[in-house]
């Protein structure tokens, strides 16, 4: 088998001792707490770790994307979440074709939208499960109140199509609480019950608990770790599971290093927290501290021994799931031997 | 044939109407000025687009990647250059795999990659161009000085199994020229001809003939344009080729529409001159003001009918070669009727 330092680069890889400790851990805190674990694919878009996530005890999955839910269909999941909001014709013809071979959960914050899916829906003669995206204070999707919450809900109790559920957030923020218990209160009021309440974000993961309303996490950094994790305190370095091994390419000057590693390999995402575009393990006094498409330029001049040309680097990339997508494929090692290579399956469903 | 407005969204789409007016008028600039065009094929990465521009006048490709310059010989094209340092064993052994079958160009700013480059191609009996890269002050890869260029070029002149060529950077500069001119007068002082001088970037392409010394355009971005070049003059928004379609998912507030493309279908990256991750040409007083991985987050309170759910929108993406990246293929379209999907054959291709 060979090792990391025999791969050439730029080449994503995870260490899957890490991989497996944080599934671990994230479903004994979940089974310590009597929560549902549904991990976001998102993250690692591998049906091989879909697999490792639902053997550990998740009980479905999450998806973003209806090409992603179809690659973990086909690979044999059965109860899949679509936490964004499916609108349009051609995607409400997806998720009836996806709701016919497996359970199906549809989150979405609008009338407009939730008609729509279950005309198709129940043309068709199938049912989705159907959760009200409620904003609880991080500003993106989802209703403005508990009680538009609970306004979409008593519609979606009357379609045919769709099963209200209960509700959703992203991500579990301390105000949730308060908040989703307000809408659940006043869903019950108006007789529906609701089933669950799935929050979601890996920075807050573990505090879930603490407000008591929520039934479901949906997490996916969790399972890789990022360089915003370890700037949040989620994931430690040594549970950073996703790394991208990178050349230096160009040692132009004593100050500057180029490396095989630019916004194609890493992205421009950048991480809360932390300056420049992934912390290079072997080097935490250097910053990378600009990217093009294939160029990453590192600041080596705090670095008593800077790498030379041909020498390898390590970096933890600031986003895990973003980076995940950009590689057709990742290498799976343990202790730095390659065990496994694994095809991306799901990367890159923009739709 | 589907009409623009009939895909499912998000979905990248090329004016291949806008695509023949960039290569016609980029095609006849180089020709009025007696400059060889040599296109960058990152930013498209279709072979169906380099024949474009082979077919109008270009005489080879520059690729950044083996990767790209597999597919590109793989498509038949046998003159490539490629733009990106080449270190490492496995890399020097793909060089000579394409250096048996179509005329290959590299450059380089070390003794040390050089060296090795020459040594693998050497013991397989093949030789390729070499260029060295010169810092004419972008401060990236490049050697630093024209002494530093004449001797680099003084020692790959001695190697068995690369050819000195001549002189390449990034971007070029106004004060390009005079470094330029002093590393080839240093280099013709030692005996070698400077055959080549090789600039790039499209921002600065239409006064490569103002500098005098530059004999190669390497330009990539003016293909398909996007909202940096907007932002700095090089590309009008009408030529603006590469769009991407999105669609409005959610609309929580009067002043905010969520669309369905996020990082992974436009990239964080930035365009200098420009605020923001795009422009939405229906709707140009709209800002997209963040990115997730999936959702847009557009400021629409200075639109006067701010889109609604299930709307589309037209964006031009900040940067067009990241942005080609993402996206397993592309939609050619002329006046907003589809006329072919391409594969985007030399999508991530990292290494």
């Amino acid at each position: 088998m060979p090792t990391l330092d025999q791969l050439e680069t730029p080449v994503l890889t995870a260490d899957l001792d890490a991989v497996e400790r944080n599934i671990a851990g994230m479903q004994s805190y979940c089974d310590e707490h009597g929560l549902v674990l549904r991990p976001h694919i998102k993250t690692h878009k591998l049906p091989e770790v879909a697999r490792m996530q639902v053997d550990a005890g998740a009980r479905g999955l999450t998806c973003q994307k209806l090409g992603e839910a179809e690659v973990m269909a086909d690979a044999g999941f059965d109860d899949i979440l679509i936490s964004f909001p499916l609108v349009g014709e051609a995607k409400a013809e997806r998720l009836a074709a996806l709701a016919r071979r497996v359970d199906m959960g549809v989150v979405g914050d609008s009338a407009a939208a939730a008609t729509a899916l279950a005309e198709v829906l129940a043309r068709h003669g199938l049912e989705a499960d159907f959760l009200v995206e409620c904003d609880t204070g991080f500003a993106r999707t989802g209703v403005q109140s508990p009680e538009a919450a609970a306004e979409l809900a008593a519609l979606v109790g009357r379609l045919e199509g769709l099963r209200f559920a209960g509700l959703m957030t992203y991500p579990t923020l301390p105000e949730s609480g308060p908040w989703l218990r307000a809408a659940r209160e006043a869903i019950e009021r108006a007789g529906l019950t609701v089933e669950c309440v799935s929050g979601g974000g890996t920075p807050t993961a573990r505090r879930t608990h603490e407000l008591g309303e929520v039934t479901e996490l949906r997490v996916g950094t969790y399972v890789y770790g990022d360089r915003s994790c370890i700037a949040n305190g989620s994931v430690p370095l040594d549970d950073c599971a996703l790394r991208v091994v990178a050349t230096v390419v160009s040692r132009p000057t004593r100050e500057r290093a180029i490396i095989d590693a630019g916004s194609k390999t890493l992205t421009s995402d950048p991480a809360a927290g932390a300056t420049g575009f992934g912390l290079i393990v072997e080097h935490p006094e250097a910053e990378v501290y600009n990217l093009n498409e294939e160029h990453g330029y590192v600041d080596v001049s705090a670095c008593e021994r800077p790498p030379e040309i041909g020498e390898h680097v390590t970096i933890v990339p600031n986003h895990a799931c973003v980076t995940a997508n950009m590689h057709d494929d990742v290498r799976m090692h343990r202790g730095g031997e390659i065990v496994a290579t694994l095809r991306t399956a799901a990367r890159g469903k923009v739709t």
